[in-house]
Protein backbone atom coordinates (compact mmCIF):
# COMPACT_ATOMS: atom_id res chain seq x y z
CA UNK A 1 0.00 0.00 0.00
CA UNK A 2 1.04 3.40 -1.20
CA UNK A 3 1.21 5.94 1.82
CA UNK A 4 -0.88 9.23 0.59
CA UNK A 5 -0.42 11.18 3.26
CA UNK A 6 2.60 12.02 1.66
CA UNK A 7 1.00 13.86 -0.87
CA UNK A 8 0.21 17.71 -0.15
CA UNK A 9 -3.77 19.15 -1.10
CA UNK A 10 -1.76 21.08 -3.83
CA UNK A 11 -0.23 18.40 -5.48
CA UNK A 12 -0.96 15.51 -7.63
CA UNK A 13 -0.39 11.92 -7.65
CA UNK A 14 0.65 10.72 -11.29
CA UNK A 15 1.06 6.85 -11.99
CA UNK A 16 4.28 6.28 -13.98
CA UNK A 17 2.96 3.32 -15.44
CA UNK A 18 5.88 1.02 -14.97
CA UNK A 19 5.46 -1.58 -12.29
CA UNK A 20 3.28 0.75 -10.08
CA UNK A 21 6.04 3.58 -9.65
CA UNK A 22 4.13 7.09 -8.58
CA UNK A 23 5.16 10.66 -9.11
CA UNK A 24 4.25 13.81 -6.85
CA UNK A 25 3.62 16.72 -9.17
CA UNK A 26 2.69 20.61 -7.95
CA UNK A 27 1.07 21.49 -11.05
CA UNK A 28 1.30 25.49 -10.17
CA UNK A 29 5.19 24.95 -9.83
CA UNK A 30 6.56 22.80 -12.96
CA UNK A 31 5.14 19.21 -14.32
CA UNK A 32 7.35 16.73 -16.32
CA UNK A 33 7.20 16.58 -20.02
CA UNK A 34 8.40 13.64 -22.94
CA UNK A 35 11.70 14.93 -22.20
CA UNK A 36 12.18 13.56 -19.25
CA UNK A 37 10.65 10.21 -20.54
CA UNK A 38 12.93 10.37 -23.52
CA UNK A 39 16.35 10.62 -21.43
CA UNK A 40 15.36 8.03 -18.42
CA UNK A 41 14.99 5.35 -21.41
CA UNK A 42 18.18 6.66 -23.61
CA UNK A 43 20.61 6.45 -20.34
CA UNK A 44 20.59 2.92 -20.34
CA UNK A 45 22.19 1.44 -16.86
CA UNK A 46 23.97 -1.60 -17.00
CA UNK A 47 24.65 -2.91 -13.61
CA UNK A 48 23.16 -2.70 -10.12
CA UNK A 49 26.48 -1.39 -8.70
CA UNK A 50 26.07 1.66 -11.32
CA UNK A 51 25.85 4.81 -9.82
CA UNK A 52 23.76 7.61 -11.72
CA UNK A 53 23.59 11.45 -10.58
CA UNK A 54 20.99 13.93 -12.50
CA UNK A 55 21.46 17.12 -12.11
CA UNK A 56 18.37 19.48 -12.05
CA UNK A 57 16.56 16.75 -10.73
CA UNK A 58 12.92 19.03 -10.13
CA UNK A 59 10.09 16.34 -9.21
CA UNK A 60 13.00 13.80 -9.45
CA UNK A 61 11.24 12.22 -12.32
CA UNK A 62 14.60 11.07 -14.29
CA UNK A 63 16.04 9.38 -11.82
CA UNK A 64 12.17 7.46 -10.33
CA UNK A 65 11.76 6.47 -14.22
CA UNK A 66 15.11 5.14 -14.73
CA UNK A 67 14.74 2.58 -11.52
CA UNK A 68 11.22 1.59 -12.33
CA UNK A 69 12.37 0.73 -15.94
CA UNK A 70 15.82 -0.83 -14.88
CA UNK A 71 15.04 -2.33 -11.34
CA UNK A 72 18.74 -1.51 -10.72
CA UNK A 73 21.14 1.15 -10.08
CA UNK A 74 22.08 3.69 -7.35
CA UNK A 75 21.03 7.26 -7.96
CA UNK A 76 21.25 10.44 -6.35
CA UNK A 77 19.10 13.33 -7.91
CA UNK A 78 20.34 16.95 -6.72
CA UNK A 79 18.28 20.37 -7.61
CA UNK A 80 19.15 24.12 -6.43
CA UNK A 81 14.97 24.52 -5.63
CA UNK A 82 14.94 23.10 -1.69
CA UNK A 83 10.94 22.52 -1.80
CA UNK A 84 11.64 21.02 -5.29
CA UNK A 85 13.98 18.17 -3.72
CA UNK A 86 11.98 17.68 -0.68
CA UNK A 87 8.78 17.02 -2.53
CA UNK A 88 11.17 14.64 -4.54
CA UNK A 89 12.32 12.79 -1.60
CA UNK A 90 8.54 12.78 -0.60
CA UNK A 91 8.06 10.98 -4.23
CA UNK A 92 10.83 8.44 -2.95
CA UNK A 93 9.34 7.55 0.29
CA UNK A 94 6.12 6.84 -1.75
CA UNK A 95 7.76 4.25 -4.15
CA UNK A 96 9.67 3.24 -0.93
CA UNK A 97 12.73 3.41 -2.74
CA UNK A 98 15.00 4.96 -0.30
CA UNK A 99 17.58 2.25 -0.37
CA UNK A 100 18.35 2.80 -4.31
CA UNK A 101 17.40 6.45 -4.64
CA UNK A 102 18.06 9.97 -2.68
CA UNK A 103 17.59 13.59 -3.53
CA UNK A 104 19.77 16.25 -2.16
CA UNK A 105 19.67 19.86 -2.45
CA UNK A 106 22.57 20.82 -4.26
CA UNK A 107 24.19 23.75 -6.09
CA UNK A 108 25.72 22.20 -9.19
CA UNK A 109 28.07 25.14 -8.70
CA UNK A 110 29.40 23.62 -5.04
CA UNK A 111 29.02 20.40 -6.15
CA UNK A 112 32.36 20.04 -4.51
CA UNK A 113 31.68 20.12 -1.25
CA UNK A 114 29.07 17.01 -1.88
CA UNK A 115 30.59 15.15 -4.58
CA UNK A 116 33.83 13.14 -5.11
CA UNK A 117 36.04 13.86 -8.33
CA UNK A 118 35.21 10.11 -10.80
CA UNK A 119 31.90 9.08 -8.45
CA UNK A 120 30.28 8.16 -11.22
CA UNK A 121 29.08 5.93 -13.27
CA UNK A 122 26.29 7.93 -15.43
CA UNK A 123 25.25 11.78 -15.25
CA UNK A 124 21.72 12.33 -16.61
CA UNK A 125 20.85 16.08 -17.43
CA UNK A 126 17.75 17.94 -18.74
CA UNK A 127 18.88 21.58 -18.08
CA UNK A 128 17.50 24.95 -18.82
CA UNK A 129 17.37 24.86 -22.32
CA UNK A 130 16.96 28.94 -22.71
CA UNK A 131 20.49 31.16 -22.36
CA UNK A 132 20.57 33.29 -19.90
CA UNK A 133 17.33 35.31 -19.22
CA UNK A 134 16.64 35.34 -23.26
CA UNK A 135 13.02 35.51 -23.61
CA UNK A 136 12.17 35.24 -19.38
CA UNK A 137 8.81 35.33 -18.93
CA UNK A 138 7.46 37.04 -15.42
CA UNK A 139 5.93 33.35 -14.25
CA UNK A 140 6.72 31.32 -10.95
CA UNK A 141 10.32 31.51 -10.17
CA UNK A 142 9.97 27.56 -10.12
CA UNK A 143 9.77 28.09 -14.02
CA UNK A 144 12.06 30.21 -14.65
CA UNK A 145 14.73 28.26 -12.91
CA UNK A 146 14.32 25.28 -14.94
CA UNK A 147 13.61 26.41 -17.69
CA UNK A 148 16.58 29.23 -18.54
CA UNK A 149 19.81 29.29 -17.36
CA UNK A 150 19.81 31.74 -14.68
CA UNK A 151 21.33 29.66 -11.61
CA UNK A 152 24.10 27.71 -13.64
CA UNK A 153 25.12 27.38 -17.47
CA UNK A 154 25.63 24.50 -19.54
CA UNK A 155 29.35 25.05 -18.93
CA UNK A 156 28.92 24.74 -15.50
CA UNK A 157 26.79 21.60 -16.33
CA UNK A 158 29.24 20.15 -18.41
CA UNK A 159 32.48 20.56 -15.95
CA UNK A 160 31.35 19.51 -13.20
CA UNK A 161 29.88 16.86 -14.83
CA UNK A 162 33.46 15.85 -16.50
CA UNK A 163 35.14 15.76 -12.93
CA UNK A 164 32.76 13.63 -11.52
CA UNK A 165 32.27 11.24 -13.89
CA UNK A 166 34.83 8.06 -13.69
CA UNK A 167 36.91 6.80 -16.90
CA UNK A 168 34.58 5.84 -19.62
CA UNK A 169 31.18 7.06 -17.10
CA UNK A 170 28.54 8.65 -19.73
CA UNK A 171 26.74 12.09 -19.24
CA UNK A 172 23.19 11.71 -21.03
CA UNK A 173 21.61 14.94 -22.00
CA UNK A 174 18.55 16.17 -23.30
CA UNK A 175 18.34 19.97 -24.98
CA UNK A 176 17.82 21.44 -27.94
CA UNK A 177 19.16 21.26 -31.72
CA UNK A 178 20.05 24.79 -32.07
CA UNK A 179 22.32 24.82 -29.42
CA UNK A 180 23.91 21.49 -30.51
CA UNK A 181 27.33 22.64 -31.92
CA UNK A 182 27.59 24.47 -29.04
CA UNK A 183 27.60 21.84 -26.44
CA UNK A 184 29.35 19.18 -28.41
CA UNK A 185 32.33 22.24 -28.52
CA UNK A 186 31.87 22.48 -25.00
CA UNK A 187 31.82 18.83 -24.22
CA UNK A 188 35.15 17.81 -26.19
CA UNK A 189 36.65 20.87 -23.90
CA UNK A 190 36.17 19.00 -20.76
CA UNK A 191 37.07 15.69 -22.35
CA UNK A 192 33.78 14.12 -23.05
CA UNK A 193 33.83 12.72 -26.51
CA UNK A 194 29.98 12.67 -27.87
CA UNK A 195 29.42 9.59 -28.47
CA UNK A 196 25.76 8.70 -29.53
CA UNK A 197 23.03 11.38 -30.86
CA UNK A 198 19.89 10.92 -31.63
CA UNK A 199 17.06 13.64 -32.76
CA UNK A 200 13.49 14.01 -31.40
CA UNK A 201 11.07 14.76 -34.72
CA UNK A 202 7.35 15.85 -33.75
CA UNK A 203 6.55 14.61 -36.82
CA UNK A 204 8.86 12.27 -39.57
CA UNK A 205 8.73 15.68 -42.20
CA UNK A 206 9.18 17.81 -39.60
CA UNK A 207 12.76 19.18 -37.75
CA UNK A 208 13.86 17.78 -34.32
CA UNK A 209 12.88 19.89 -31.49
CA UNK A 210 14.79 17.77 -28.88
CA UNK A 211 18.40 16.25 -29.18
CA UNK A 212 19.74 13.32 -26.99
CA UNK A 213 22.97 13.42 -26.18
CA UNK A 214 25.68 10.55 -24.86
CA UNK A 215 29.53 11.14 -24.47
CA UNK A 216 31.98 9.59 -23.11
CA UNK A 217 34.72 10.76 -21.10
CA UNK A 218 38.06 10.02 -22.35
CA UNK A 219 36.73 7.71 -25.33
CA UNK A 220 38.35 7.90 -28.88
CA UNK A 221 36.24 10.12 -31.01
CA UNK A 222 34.01 8.65 -33.80
CA UNK A 223 30.02 9.15 -32.98
CA UNK A 224 27.08 6.95 -33.74
CA UNK A 225 23.79 8.91 -34.99
CA UNK A 226 20.95 7.02 -34.33
CA UNK A 227 17.49 6.66 -36.33
CA UNK A 228 14.94 9.11 -35.32
CA UNK A 229 13.41 9.28 -33.03
CA UNK A 230 9.14 10.32 -34.55
CA UNK A 231 6.65 11.51 -31.94
CA UNK A 232 3.60 11.69 -33.84
CA UNK A 233 2.07 9.85 -36.55
CA UNK A 234 0.57 11.71 -39.11
CA UNK A 235 -2.95 11.55 -37.45
CA UNK A 236 -1.53 12.91 -34.59
CA UNK A 237 -1.76 9.88 -33.29
CA UNK A 238 1.66 8.57 -31.04
CA UNK A 239 4.21 6.04 -32.63
CA UNK A 240 4.81 2.94 -31.53
CA UNK A 241 7.71 3.61 -30.35
CA UNK A 242 6.79 6.13 -27.84
CA UNK A 243 4.19 4.00 -26.73
CA UNK A 244 6.86 1.18 -25.82
CA UNK A 245 8.99 4.30 -24.51
CA UNK A 246 6.10 5.43 -21.95
CA UNK A 247 5.14 1.73 -21.58
CA UNK A 248 2.20 1.75 -22.37
CA UNK A 249 0.05 -0.91 -24.38
CA UNK A 250 -0.72 0.69 -27.73
CA UNK A 251 -4.44 1.72 -28.03
CA UNK A 252 -6.20 -0.30 -31.43
CA UNK B 1 23.49 18.40 -81.21
CA UNK B 2 25.61 16.69 -78.86
CA UNK B 3 29.20 16.74 -79.93
CA UNK B 4 30.14 12.71 -79.13
CA UNK B 5 33.17 12.33 -80.40
CA UNK B 6 34.83 14.17 -77.39
CA UNK B 7 34.00 10.67 -75.77
CA UNK B 8 36.34 8.42 -75.49
CA UNK B 9 36.21 4.41 -75.91
CA UNK B 10 36.88 3.76 -72.11
CA UNK B 11 33.98 6.40 -71.65
CA UNK B 12 30.57 6.16 -71.18
CA UNK B 13 28.01 8.85 -71.45
CA UNK B 14 24.92 9.66 -68.40
CA UNK B 15 22.01 11.55 -69.30
CA UNK B 16 21.52 13.46 -66.00
CA UNK B 17 17.62 13.65 -66.60
CA UNK B 18 17.42 17.29 -66.37
CA UNK B 19 17.31 19.77 -68.99
CA UNK B 20 19.27 16.86 -71.32
CA UNK B 21 22.71 17.52 -69.66
CA UNK B 22 24.78 14.41 -70.16
CA UNK B 23 28.38 13.19 -68.19
CA UNK B 24 31.39 11.50 -69.29
CA UNK B 25 32.54 8.70 -66.80
CA UNK B 26 35.05 6.29 -67.04
CA UNK B 27 34.06 3.39 -64.73
CA UNK B 28 37.21 2.11 -64.39
CA UNK B 29 38.63 4.95 -62.43
CA UNK B 30 35.25 6.53 -60.52
CA UNK B 31 31.60 7.07 -61.19
CA UNK B 32 29.53 9.22 -59.01
CA UNK B 33 27.68 8.32 -56.53
CA UNK B 34 24.10 9.70 -55.03
CA UNK B 35 26.05 11.90 -52.05
CA UNK B 36 27.22 14.05 -55.18
CA UNK B 37 23.52 14.68 -56.61
CA UNK B 38 22.33 15.01 -53.15
CA UNK B 39 24.87 17.55 -52.18
CA UNK B 40 24.28 20.14 -55.59
CA UNK B 41 20.71 20.06 -54.23
CA UNK B 42 21.59 20.76 -50.78
CA UNK B 43 23.69 23.83 -52.00
CA UNK B 44 21.06 25.87 -53.38
CA UNK B 45 22.30 29.00 -55.36
CA UNK B 46 20.04 32.44 -55.34
CA UNK B 47 21.40 34.32 -58.26
CA UNK B 48 23.03 34.30 -61.24
CA UNK B 49 26.32 36.56 -60.32
CA UNK B 50 27.43 33.52 -57.46
CA UNK B 51 30.26 32.07 -57.84
CA UNK B 52 30.77 28.65 -56.87
CA UNK B 53 33.64 26.36 -56.34
CA UNK B 54 33.54 22.61 -56.00
CA UNK B 55 36.90 21.09 -53.98
CA UNK B 56 37.69 17.70 -55.42
CA UNK B 57 35.42 17.64 -58.52
CA UNK B 58 36.21 14.81 -59.74
CA UNK B 59 34.30 14.11 -63.27
CA UNK B 60 32.62 17.43 -62.62
CA UNK B 61 29.35 16.44 -61.56
CA UNK B 62 28.57 18.54 -58.52
CA UNK B 63 28.60 22.03 -60.82
CA UNK B 64 27.42 20.65 -64.02
CA UNK B 65 24.09 19.19 -62.01
CA UNK B 66 24.08 22.27 -59.87
CA UNK B 67 24.21 24.43 -63.27
CA UNK B 68 21.56 21.80 -64.53
CA UNK B 69 19.42 22.31 -61.86
CA UNK B 70 19.06 25.78 -61.65
CA UNK B 71 20.81 27.40 -64.86
CA UNK B 72 22.17 30.15 -63.48
CA UNK B 73 25.65 31.07 -61.24
CA UNK B 74 29.11 30.64 -62.44
CA UNK B 75 31.16 27.12 -61.61
CA UNK B 76 34.53 26.40 -60.67
CA UNK B 77 35.20 22.43 -60.29
CA UNK B 78 39.14 21.84 -59.27
CA UNK B 79 40.89 18.42 -58.41
CA UNK B 80 43.94 17.35 -58.23
CA UNK B 81 44.00 14.24 -61.01
CA UNK B 82 44.61 16.17 -64.08
CA UNK B 83 42.92 13.04 -66.18
CA UNK B 84 40.03 14.02 -64.28
CA UNK B 85 40.37 17.76 -64.96
CA UNK B 86 40.80 16.96 -68.72
CA UNK B 87 37.67 14.78 -68.89
CA UNK B 88 35.32 17.06 -66.82
CA UNK B 89 36.44 20.03 -69.15
CA UNK B 90 35.24 17.81 -71.89
CA UNK B 91 31.69 17.08 -70.67
CA UNK B 92 31.66 20.65 -69.52
CA UNK B 93 32.18 21.11 -73.76
CA UNK B 94 29.27 18.13 -74.78
CA UNK B 95 26.91 20.23 -72.31
CA UNK B 96 27.97 23.64 -74.29
CA UNK B 97 28.03 25.30 -70.56
CA UNK B 98 32.01 26.69 -71.15
CA UNK B 99 30.52 30.20 -70.32
CA UNK B 100 29.64 28.98 -66.77
CA UNK B 101 31.66 26.32 -66.06
CA UNK B 102 35.65 25.51 -65.78
CA UNK B 103 37.20 22.62 -64.73
CA UNK B 104 40.55 23.55 -63.27
CA UNK B 105 43.84 21.24 -62.13
CA UNK B 106 44.47 22.53 -58.77
CA UNK B 107 46.16 20.99 -55.42
CA UNK B 108 43.91 22.25 -52.78
CA UNK B 109 46.80 22.84 -50.63
CA UNK B 110 48.17 25.60 -53.45
CA UNK B 111 44.95 26.83 -53.83
CA UNK B 112 46.76 30.76 -53.17
CA UNK B 113 48.49 29.98 -56.88
CA UNK B 114 45.05 30.41 -58.05
CA UNK B 115 42.32 31.73 -56.11
CA UNK B 116 42.13 34.97 -53.65
CA UNK B 117 40.44 35.44 -50.40
CA UNK B 118 37.07 36.20 -50.39
CA UNK B 119 36.50 35.04 -54.15
CA UNK B 120 33.23 32.40 -53.73
CA UNK B 121 29.67 33.01 -52.49
CA UNK B 122 29.76 29.20 -52.55
CA UNK B 123 32.02 26.58 -51.99
CA UNK B 124 31.19 22.28 -52.09
CA UNK B 125 32.86 19.27 -51.85
CA UNK B 126 32.34 15.93 -51.20
CA UNK B 127 35.81 15.12 -49.92
CA UNK B 128 37.38 11.85 -49.14
CA UNK B 129 35.15 10.14 -46.26
CA UNK B 130 38.15 8.01 -45.11
CA UNK B 131 40.90 9.46 -42.50
CA UNK B 132 44.54 9.24 -44.00
CA UNK B 133 45.16 5.23 -45.60
CA UNK B 134 43.52 3.72 -42.67
CA UNK B 135 41.39 0.37 -44.57
CA UNK B 136 43.22 1.79 -48.01
CA UNK B 137 42.76 -0.85 -50.89
CA UNK B 138 45.17 -1.66 -53.22
CA UNK B 139 42.33 -0.60 -56.14
CA UNK B 140 42.92 1.88 -59.03
CA UNK B 141 45.10 5.01 -57.35
CA UNK B 142 42.07 7.39 -58.49
CA UNK B 143 39.62 5.38 -56.23
CA UNK B 144 41.56 5.60 -53.43
CA UNK B 145 42.52 9.06 -53.60
CA UNK B 146 38.65 10.05 -54.01
CA UNK B 147 37.95 8.09 -51.08
CA UNK B 148 40.77 8.79 -48.51
CA UNK B 149 42.57 11.82 -47.26
CA UNK B 150 45.86 11.13 -49.20
CA UNK B 151 46.23 14.26 -51.29
CA UNK B 152 44.82 16.75 -48.58
CA UNK B 153 43.13 16.76 -44.78
CA UNK B 154 39.65 17.44 -43.93
CA UNK B 155 41.45 20.80 -42.14
CA UNK B 156 43.41 21.48 -45.59
CA UNK B 157 40.18 21.78 -47.27
CA UNK B 158 38.19 23.81 -44.20
CA UNK B 159 40.49 26.36 -44.00
CA UNK B 160 41.37 27.11 -47.22
CA UNK B 161 37.19 27.27 -47.74
CA UNK B 162 37.09 29.32 -45.07
CA UNK B 163 39.92 31.79 -46.67
CA UNK B 164 38.14 31.70 -50.23
CA UNK B 165 34.28 32.14 -49.06
CA UNK B 166 33.48 35.73 -49.24
CA UNK B 167 31.62 37.71 -45.78
CA UNK B 168 28.70 35.42 -45.27
CA UNK B 169 30.19 32.90 -47.94
CA UNK B 170 28.72 28.78 -47.48
CA UNK B 171 30.77 26.14 -47.28
CA UNK B 172 28.78 22.87 -48.04
CA UNK B 173 29.33 19.33 -47.34
CA UNK B 174 28.35 15.61 -47.31
CA UNK B 175 30.55 13.35 -44.98
CA UNK B 176 30.29 10.47 -42.79
CA UNK B 177 27.99 10.99 -39.50
CA UNK B 178 31.23 9.33 -37.57
CA UNK B 179 32.80 12.19 -38.51
CA UNK B 180 30.60 14.93 -37.37
CA UNK B 181 31.77 15.83 -34.30
CA UNK B 182 35.28 16.37 -35.82
CA UNK B 183 34.05 18.50 -38.57
CA UNK B 184 31.85 20.85 -37.09
CA UNK B 185 34.91 21.54 -34.59
CA UNK B 186 37.01 22.28 -37.62
CA UNK B 187 34.41 24.66 -39.36
CA UNK B 188 34.21 26.29 -36.00
CA UNK B 189 38.17 26.36 -35.82
CA UNK B 190 37.89 28.40 -38.95
CA UNK B 191 35.37 31.12 -38.67
CA UNK B 192 32.60 28.92 -40.35
CA UNK B 193 29.58 28.71 -38.37
CA UNK B 194 27.90 25.25 -38.72
CA UNK B 195 24.15 26.06 -39.68
CA UNK B 196 22.22 23.59 -41.55
CA UNK B 197 22.31 19.86 -40.77
CA UNK B 198 20.81 17.03 -42.28
CA UNK B 199 21.08 13.67 -42.13
CA UNK B 200 20.38 10.79 -44.80
CA UNK B 201 19.36 7.73 -43.98
CA UNK B 202 18.97 4.77 -46.23
CA UNK B 203 15.94 3.26 -44.32
CA UNK B 204 13.54 5.48 -41.63
CA UNK B 205 14.38 2.92 -39.36
CA UNK B 206 18.05 2.86 -40.02
CA UNK B 207 21.08 5.36 -38.80
CA UNK B 208 22.38 7.98 -40.99
CA UNK B 209 25.03 6.81 -43.83
CA UNK B 210 25.51 10.53 -44.66
CA UNK B 211 24.99 13.89 -43.40
CA UNK B 212 24.91 17.28 -45.18
CA UNK B 213 26.46 20.26 -43.49
CA UNK B 214 26.44 24.18 -44.66
CA UNK B 215 28.28 26.51 -42.94
CA UNK B 216 28.20 30.22 -42.81
CA UNK B 217 31.25 32.12 -42.55
CA UNK B 218 31.32 34.57 -39.95
CA UNK B 219 27.77 33.96 -38.42
CA UNK B 220 25.95 33.77 -35.45
CA UNK B 221 25.71 30.80 -33.61
CA UNK B 222 22.80 28.40 -33.87
CA UNK B 223 21.94 25.71 -36.07
CA UNK B 224 18.85 23.78 -37.74
CA UNK B 225 18.78 20.47 -38.24
CA UNK B 226 16.39 19.49 -41.13
CA UNK B 227 14.16 16.66 -40.97
CA UNK B 228 15.52 12.94 -41.97
CA UNK B 229 16.46 12.62 -45.67
CA UNK B 230 14.91 9.02 -46.40
CA UNK B 231 16.63 6.89 -49.33
CA UNK B 232 14.52 3.85 -49.97
CA UNK B 233 10.66 3.25 -48.84
CA UNK B 234 10.55 -0.16 -46.54
CA UNK B 235 9.71 -2.28 -49.91
CA UNK B 236 13.12 -0.98 -51.48
CA UNK B 237 12.01 1.48 -54.16
CA UNK B 238 12.93 5.02 -53.79
CA UNK B 239 10.97 7.80 -51.56
CA UNK B 240 9.30 10.42 -53.59
CA UNK B 241 11.87 12.96 -51.94
CA UNK B 242 14.62 11.28 -53.75
CA UNK B 243 13.05 10.90 -56.87
CA UNK B 244 12.30 14.63 -56.98
CA UNK B 245 16.13 15.40 -55.90
CA UNK B 246 17.15 13.10 -59.36
CA UNK B 247 14.31 14.96 -61.27
CA UNK B 248 12.94 11.88 -62.35
CA UNK B 249 9.49 10.99 -62.61
CA UNK B 250 8.00 8.02 -60.15
CA UNK B 251 7.34 5.04 -61.81
CA UNK B 252 3.40 4.17 -60.68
Amino acid sequence: MKDLTLVRSNERVDDLERNGYLLIQNPEVFCFGIDAILLAHFAKISSDKQKVLDIGTGTGIIPIVMHANYQKGNYTGIDIQEEMVEMANRSVKLNGIEGSVRMLHVDIRNYKDYFKSCEFDIITTNPPYMKGDIGLKNEHPSKNLARHEIACTLEDIINASSDMLKYSGKLCMIHRPLRLVEILMTMKKYNLEPKRLRFIHPKKNREPNMVLIEAVKNAKPEMRVQPPLIVYNEDGSYTDEIYEIYGKEKKE
